[in-house]
């Protein structure tokens, strides 16, 4: 049994859901564990990590317009002096939630067909995210 | 240390909860681990997992209620072709998330007197899912 | 590789959001991993975990005015019988989750400078919580 773990480096466009399955895929491959667990965890609390839908874009556009209802820019918040997009980003990642675990199974991450790994940046600008990996396994 | 991984097989009889803990502990307990940490992994992006009261039967009544209100099927969404019920699914998959994780002490999982874990189906039709199970221990 | 569990005990002053970071550190520290997996399992239905601000007081305060908002106490619920706060509790420790996955780098959390660990008390009443703790490592 052995592990590894890393910090992955990743630049946001700004507000939106950027595919980091290729990324993680890669660093998984390049270690070479055939059976394990694999953990994420988004090092921010204004950025969140999820797995979803990685066909139909349309589905990353209804997530995005369902999370800004529930946690609207336009509220009343205590905490304001980031600027207005900032305590709904932290909302928005509670919900999502920032650590993953996919188990590793023949070499792969045991995802589903439709299951992609999303980055999801809840404030307006770009911004420079970091996400601990981990791998444990054989 | 040792580990251990399945693909745990489910039919959901369509929209509510469906209570998995006794099938996977009695995949632990058929695997002998004394301590170590369980992982589940729902393969799907319309159906998630959680962990919630396993007694009275009305929180899981009042929990669909609340699903349902919160990522509605009457809204209007721009990922409609899977029909009225599928982007609402990926709303409330994502709400409750698809991946959990459980310190195995004891022999068995350490979950709370009151807590049972449950696969949440979010489309209206019976679906077959798939749940990636990964254990690590000794 | 080695690994270690124990039930952490804390008590909580009712609904709110209490730093159990420094608690969950000195339990790490003492155990010596250099690198691995920390999890936690909330092993309750009415209170939860959850990993955001650990600076500005008034996130906390937005965020439990955001949740009273999603989950109600003056709505309408079928599981009513342990008072007007239990279901409502149920539904946040919904939508937040019971359990969380830090990795373990350099004999620390791999946290990002702003993170803090909150136990999450969803009852009105001061109550007594018991997380389930694991790290697997070296």
């Amino acid at each position: 049994m052995r592990q590894a773990s890393a910090l992955l480096e990743f630049d946001t466009p700004g507000q939106g859901f950027t595919d980091i399955t290729a990324q993680v895929a890669r660093w998984l491959a390049s270690l070479g564990f055939t059976e394990g667990l694999l953990t994420l965890l988004c090092r921010h609390t204004s950025a969140s990590l999820l797995i979803q839908e990685n066909a139909a874009p349309e589905v990353r556009d209804d997530l995005a317009a369902w999370l800004a209802r529930l946690a609207p820019e336009d509220a009343r918040y205590a905490h304001d002096d980031e600027g207005p997009d900032d305590m709904p980003a932290h909302l928005r990642a509670t919900l999502t939630g920032v650590s993953l675990q996919i188990p590793v199974i023949g070499g792969r991450m045991a995802l589903g067909t439709w299951q992609g790994i999303y980055l999801a940046e809840h404030r307006h600008m770009p911004h420079h995210r970091q996400i601990a990996a981990h791998v444990i396994g054989e």
